[in-house]
């Protein structure tokens, strides 16, 4: 009797299907990212704590995950200090190492400890999983996996550009259409200014990011708790609710601006990288939308995200400029650009649309079926000529009934079954049958590669 | 000032040119397991600690990283037990989870846990890291990646054969010449029998799997030890030392078993496995070594070990058939084969022949210089040629200095600058400088891709 055994909540197993299904997606990321000359890098899972910690606020110093010390994890703990009001405390002298809670802070701590060896401006990329102690529910896991892609050292906008190149074509790529959405921080702490508002920019940035999750009316009243007048708050909606060309988005905006520097700023901004696109349209749509904020408190300049047109998720992609990543570490003036796909949002999406081409399904083309040894000298002479072609194959390991080979290759769905039984053995053919259709050929055995490679 | 920011020690960082040396050994390993039919899988890096605890006998207990529970840790920690002398009970309390230790046990755990949607045998590969809280050394790490190949649910022997070849066929790829040394538990409890030590099995394999390590003398002094013969130790000492073909060592193999039945279903399982490789020979060099124990005490048939031929190094790969693996889980019967790819020695293999290609060292083609605004329309649209073409190439995102543009292309290893000044931009031609070579060559815009495609 098997044990009940299982996994710990909020994580997963990934099979086979589900295996090739996400590969699928991150091989077509990575293959457009390597293209534009980003390169690959790794970290540990495990950071040292003093690395993690105060890098996610309050909340998400409690949503880490900490690794016991090895050896004597109590020795730095007086004895009637083990109590419940001193957890934080406890964790501390207990626990060194924890799991990295996103592939942002471990970038950061990567350049600033690499920073003599790094050719800047540094263009990388970092698919790999993150951790957080976050009540699971649907949709959200403990375990899951981040896709980041930064280039840090250099200010240039052309840098945005070429990330909404990248967008562009990996969602072209996987069959997805989006939206891609822009803004800058720089124009919503302009209206904060116009509104008298700079010290509340943080929270009225929180407020108007939610508009299109909470509605028009219960923005207003967040907005109107933070102290903003009536009057200011309904010409704050209008304008981030604003639509029309970007052109006359633009010209609007530096209307709205007049003198005040930072919100003009914030639309040359936009300006310029606007004119890059330009110069070579992308394919999916471009929008400004004043509402985008992110919440994320280090984003300085451009702000992406990207939404998909067809399917009803939140964003599948964004990101930002951050002037200060690696002020944290103490390496200052080090900006940079970069943008998260969400691998398992992109994922629910191509599933969804029914996008995932029909080749995943079926990882493997040929089985061969095994009638003991007379035969399967030319089995295995016949699939390394397969492979050789790079055609997946298999000689089933055993001879047993013929039904339950047949069964093996439905349940795998391996689309022919290969059968070299007397017969076929003295003609030199091979019996070939399609388990998609039913249809079966007789092939000479020295045509079985033109064969499968034709199909 | 940049603050002295480090990792846990044992870890590692993967800057680009590691990540490409190490996806290049771990794409041609997943080439050869995709076209065999074998298909990968992931499981999470937390398990449950009761999946892991007693599974790597007490000296793997203490080395599992243990992750602190969320919450109040405490509460199940009467006060005064909170001291040294109960270390293991209070990390059982405090911990529920833990970093997996290999990928061996999380495969069990997997087949057990999904044995109603296998279909069995079942093929599959994971290469994910691992975590051992062990003393960080050279070439020993606290987190590194085992990149694991098993089937289960067979006990023929052709998927040994089968793994032969794979193991073949990944070191040809990756072009390192190999031993593959095959031997028999089976053998091994045979000669244990005849020797009336058949309750020693375990320590008088352990002492001659050493041989090759601390050498004949003071092997001869551990199955000594061990309480055998000196006269049965001799011969024995013979007998694992005996070379010859792999023909003569069966029949030599056959005498000396008798009616030894353990003894001859070892070596009748190791001709069988022959057999299949004389129907379709491999091409690395297969010995039989009757040394060959592997330690590990879940091998229960077939043992398998590479070695590197020309460079000193341990076992690059190595593993074998186990017949009751998920036994741990309550799953009985179930028999299995598999090996381990070890990485990180391939790894060093493969700087220390110099074997990586050399397309490695350089990821991106071609640097397009900037000029600012006249020119970058037409660098936009020709490295949107080239990316077509599967040509990876970027534009340096700002008009500076020419010869910082050039100094990031040669810290890149990019070996071709595309230039368009002024008169190149008036007679629609590049200059494409090679930086390897240090040539020059004028270029028609319409021709770059033609031009790249060739070299």
């Amino acid at each position: 009797m098997a044990v009940n055994v299982s996994i710990p909540k909020g994580t997963r197993d990934f099979g086979p299907l589900e295996m090739r299904r996400r590969n699928y997606i991150f091989d077509n990321i990575k293959e457009i990212f390597n293209l534009h000359g980003y390169l690959p890098i790794e970290t540990p899972a495990m950071e040292n704590l003093s690395t993690l910690l105060g890098k996610y606020g309050e909340e998400g110093d409690k949503l880490l995950f900490r690794i016991l010390n090895s050896g004597d994890f109590t020795k730095e703990i007086p004895k009637n200090e083990f109590t419940s009001e001193n957890l934080t405390k406890l964790s501390s002298l207990m626990c060194e190492k924890g799991l990295r809670y996103d592939l942002t802070v471990p970038f950061a701590r990567f350049v600033v400890q690499h920073r003599n060896e790094i050719n800047f401006p540094f263009k990388r990329y970092q698919i790999q999983p993150v951790w957080r102690a976050d009540r699971p529910q649907k949709g959200r896991y403990r375990e899951f996996f981040q896709c980041d892609v930064d280039v840090i050292g250099s200010d240039s906008l052309f840098n945005e550009y070429e990330l909404l190149q990248i967008i562009d074509k990996v969602f072209q790529k996987l069959g997805i259409n989006v939206i891609i959405k822009i803004n800058n921080r720089k124009i919503l702490a302009g209206i904060a200014a116009r509104l008298g508002m700079s010290d509340n920019l943080i929270p009225m940035t929180i407020a108007i990011d939610k508009i299109e999750k909470i509605g028009r009316e219960n923005t207003k009243n967040e907005l109107l708790q933070i102290g903003i007048q009536e009057a200011d708050v309904e010409s704050l909606l209008d304008l981030i609710s604003t639509t029309g060309s970007i052109k006359d988005q633009i010209v609007f905006l530096k209307k709205y601006f007049k003198d005040n520097e930072i919100g003009l700023k914030g639309v040359a901004e936009l300006e310029e990288i606007i004119s890059y696109v330009e110069m070579n349209p992308i394919k999916n749509k471009i929008e400004i939308d004043l509402s985008l904020a992110r919440g994320l408190n280090y984003y300085t300049g451009s702000i992406i995200e990207v939404k998909a047109a067809d399917f009803q998720i939140g964003s599948i992609c964004g990101g930002g400029r951050y002037d200060d990543l690696t002020g944290i570490f103490g390496l200052k003036d080090v900006s940079g650009v970069g943008v998260s796909f969400g691998a398992d949002r992109i994922y629910d999406v191509m599933l969804g649309l029914n996008l995932f081409p029909e080749f995943i399904e079926s990882a493997v083309k040929v089985l061969f079926v095994n009638f003991g040894n007379d035969s399967l000298k030319t089995c295995i002479a016949l699939s390394e000529k397969l492979r050789k072609n790079n055609i997946s194959c298999e000689i089933y390991p055993q001879n047993t009934k013929l039904d339950k080979q047949f069964k093996y290759a439905n349940a795998k769905n391996i689309e022919y079954v290969a059968i070299i039984g007397e017969y076929e053995f003295q003609s030199k053919n091979l019996n070939i049958k399609n388990l998609h259709t039913g249809t079966q050929e007789q092939i000479p055995f020295d045509e079985i590669a033109t064969y499968f490679k034709n199909r």
